[in-house]
């Protein structure tokens, strides 16, 4: 009972001392590494500091009750954070109480969007978002982000949402660029640089082993943290117009129920949708990906209801809208990670800080944060990715382009909806024009080959046609007038025999182009044939008229069709005797 | 050089005194029957009833340029009205300069629109309007027109956009039903459904040949006309509340450029796109009914041209948004109109009324034009559609269903957007979750078949998997999944090999799947192969690193494949040797 109610509690069976151990481990590392991450993302989100402690400690008991995944680090991220910041800014000024308010209202709308579709087995609506669009959308993002953490380092005031309005703001802000603010963030940029690129191989080659070495340089932003509160306290550069985190609240999260607005949640559901596919995308493909090194399994329903059970989480306890991240998921996995009580360990981490060290922070730099950020966000830039598509997929490119331009230019949600939009037309566009073929037979076969590429025996009064895709509306009409136009272009043409081989489903619309069809070419004194049509399609024409009007028959096999339409050509050919009318002049 | 220009023009080379004669008959007719519909039509878009004519008069000779239809009658029609009504009444109140502008606005977009599509030849995108869904909305926007002039046909005041709006605007005014309308709306209802009813047969009874006494029958609404003004002047009705149409312009319509306002522009493109779609859809559909009874072709991008040019005119003079209407077409075509010079002539009839007749529509009951507007729109009202979709397909069944109910309950434009998103995101569905089989060997055949339909060899240690589907985003992740979960629940699996025989496209998406997929099962000890894959996708393939990467091999054919991997199976197989392992294991 409690296996199925809870899944994700069945590694307690089999939890021993070495699973323990290894838990404990990744736990200390990522709360190290959490703790500068989630004050920043909080800023990225627009909200207080605090907010992201809240959202990486309930959540994470959340998904460790009901997710798939082992080792998946859930928590505040960038991309979400941003989109966050997004959505609520429509409806609210940053640092009201009806802006966290919003955030909360969009965790619990994203919590149930998420479980909703868990429950409804609806993950497969998710595939959606292919592949380019969301490599695009990732790396348009990290672009935006990191731009906007700018006017951060910099110490000067700047706004915008797009790429341009940003930069503008920017450019305009650049005489009032505060020094002691622009050499912490600069350095602490160049100094987390450092750390990501060379630190790992300099420990290495002191001494230290590959994973201790690799937890250390994961630990660099800690040391970032430290040496710029530092700094700031011991030459008081607060004065000197670095801008600080300020005080943090000690305690542990408020519990509390997010604003129950119907009008305000109307208002953000469009958001929250956008915002629980993104990051449901990201996550399993990271889940995935490391489940796969351990041949465990991810199912894709459980990890939407313990995503949705750490955004409800999150929505009741002060923070705003997580999912699963993906630098923090390897450093768990990495570090020994071995059941979700790794995670819980981590909330447990990241509550001490909430109730302890709150107040060490207050001078931390917000140049410290954004250098965090960006160095977190850059590694996200892909535009390689860009010129691997061109090469392989023009379509594909065409729709990541659009999504890069779209959110750096109009912002991330438009940016995500246009390359949604363009790579399901895209897609239709290819279905609605299927590849078709005259055929003939093979000599000597009972066998049916495309003209185009086979010697093969036609008949000068049948015209033997192959489809090879499903009829559906986006290519009925088309083939409809296609098959017309083909039929009517032979005067010798007396009969139209449609294979179905490749057809496994005719829809209404199809249906209806079929009956049209016969109609036009009955007007035309030509008849209209099936052959080999599937068993399923089958049963749905018999539900239809169209059997009862169809002027010719249906065939089981195309050999039968030939045979009983032209029996002198099917003769011939089985004979192998080529008759007069080579299969060009079809 | 005209030819290509004006390819409508074509008919001219052959034109005689035969063809002119059935033009000349045909445009009398039509005339006669467009006078009262278009003053309706004009009324049922929240316009002066003269739009309604200026509409009739130039778009026709737009259409003749350029359409390619030899019969399509253009002009207003009921439901582009309504939709019309719909779009421009949320920018302007009824009776507002900025009404009649938002309405040229509208037909300026449209044909824009229209010629553009034409143009880039991309009248294929109409075809994501599915049968289901046209056939829904036509349906429901028959219900709601004819709901919405029933307050005409009472004489009472009511206003609502939706069905239950206008329901109950209908029951708050009931008591203040004026008799005389009631009775010449009543009246004029009866009388017209009786005409369309009975009045041919009655009339071929007494001796008249079929043809006249059918186009006798379509003049009903004129005597309907006639009657009810002679009425309203000898029993001075007006006075008794009968609301009338009242003074019409005498004259050609106004030849001005409709409002240049770009933000006016940008608010009505939406409805622009969809009044668009909607009526080429309903417009193409009658020129191909009538086009294969003489062996015509209509060309989509023609005529999407020709009804762009239709509407270019249209907002130039006075009118507003047009398209090929169904009546009128079919009366044309029986009249025996022979090429677009009919429509010219209907547009010459249409103007001398214009010019010398409108005095005498000053007294027309606006409750007759009512009651032409129900008879019309009932007579599209097909609620058996519902019941033969619901039998044939569950799917396409949902798409009309919501379309109907949006439509009814929300509006056309919500209605419209619903159906194609709903069809479409069905469609997905459906090709996300692809046909796939496992398949051995026939005995004694190198033909491969599915193991749950054939006696097949198959080997223990080669997964043979065919999937009967292109490789996209919408079905690549679900499918990496499947096949991985096959592959690795026998142990005794060490190749897995994909056919890819009716593959005919990789995104990539499913290029990263296929990556993927090739990793986790390295990961997991089993190779992973692909058989007969296509040329195009293999020519595709090979700009990517995906071949490099991949543990196993590209064979030309199965047979290869398992030849290589597992010569024993193959060479017993052949022998017609069953191996041990039967294929229900698998």
């Amino acid at each position: 009972m409690i296996d199925r109610l809870l899944p994700g509690l069945a590694w307690m069976r089999r939890y021993d001392r070495t699973a323990f151990n290894g838990d404990a481990m990744a736990a200390v590392i990522v709360t190290i590494m959490l703790i500068p991450q989630s004050l920043a993302y909080a800023l990225l989100a627009g909200l207080p500091p605090e907010v992201g402690l809240y959202a990486s400690m309930l959540p994470l008991v959340g998904y460790a009750l009901f997710g798939s995944s082992s080792t998946l680090a859930v928590g505040p991220v960038a991309v979400v954070s941003l989109m966050t910041a997004a959505a609520v800014g429509n409806y609210a000024e940053v640092g009201t109480p009806e802006y966290m308010g919003a955030a909360l209202a969009l965790a619990l709308l994203s919590g149930l969007f998420l479980v909703a579709l868990g429950l409804l087995r609806l993950g497969f609506l998710a595939s959606l978002l292919s592949h380019p669009v969301i490599s695009g959308f990732i790396t348009a993002s990290g672009i935006l982000i990191a731009t906007s953490q700018l006017k951060h380092i910099l110490g000067i005031e700047a706004g915008g949402h797009t790429l341009i309005e940003m930069i503008r703001a920017l450019a305009a802000g650049i005489d009032a660029v505060n020094g002691a603010t622009l050499a912490i963030g600069a350095g602490a940029t160049v100094f987390l640089f450092w750390v990501r690129r060379s630190l790992k191989p300099l420990l290495m080659k002191l001494g230290l082993g590959p994973r201790l070495a690799d937890s250390l340089a994961k630990a660099g932003p800690v040391a970032a943290v430290v040496v710029t509160i530092l700094l700031v306290e011991l030459l008081s550069l607060d004065g000197a117009g670095v801008k600080v985190v300020g005080d943090i609240p000690q305690g542990l999260p408020p519990v509390a129920l997010p604003p129950l607005d119907p009008a305000l949640w109307r208002d953000l559901l469009p958001s929250a949708v956008l915002i629980s596919v993104v990051g449901f995308v990201e996550s399993v493909s990271v889940a995935q990906t490391l489940a796969a090194k351990r041949r465990e399994r991810i199912d894709a329903n459980r990890e939407l209801i313990g995503l949705g059970a750490a955004n409800l989480a999150a929505s009741v306890t002060g923070g705003y809208p997580v999912t699963g991240g993906f630098a923090r998921s390897v450093v768990n996995f990495d570090a020994g990670a071995r059941t979700p009580l790794a995670g819980v360990m981590t909330a447990v981490g990241i509550g001490l800080t909430a109730l302890l060290l709150t107040p060490l922070f207050q001078q931390l730099p917000k140049a410290t944060l954004a250098a965090t950020i960006v160095v977190a966000v850059l590694s996200l830039v892909d535009l390689g990715a860009l010129k691997r598509t061109w090469a392989y997929s023009k379509a594909d490119f065409a729709a990541m382009a659009a999504t890069i331009a779209v959110v750096l230019g109009a912002g991330v949600e438009a940016g995500i909806i246009t390359g949604v939009s363009l790579s399901v037309a895209l897609f239709l566009v290819r279905s609605s024009r299927p590849h078709m073929a005259v055929v003939g037979q093979v000599p000597g076969t009972q066998h049916f080959r495309n003209v185009k590429r086979h010697q093969v025996a036609v008949s000068p009064a049948v015209l033997s046609l192959r489809v090879d895709e499903s009829l559906y509306f986006a290519n009925a009409r088309w083939l409809e007038d296609r098959l017309y136009d083909m039929a009517i272009a032979d005067k010798q043409v007396k009969h139209v025999v449609l294979i179905c081989s490749a057809v496994n489903d005719i829809d209404a619309s199809a249906l209806e182009s079929l009956e049209a069809l016969n109609e036009r070419l009955k007007a035309a004194g030509v008849a209209f044939h099936l052959s080999e049509v599937k068993g399923p399609v089958m049963d749905k024409l018999k539900r239809a008229h169209f059997l009862q009007e169809l002027t010719g028959k249906v065939f089981l096999s195309h050999y039968d069709a030939l045979n009983a339409l032209d029996p002198q050509t099917t003769w011939d050919a089985l004979r192998g005797i080529r008759p007069p009318r080579s299969a060009a002049t079809v």
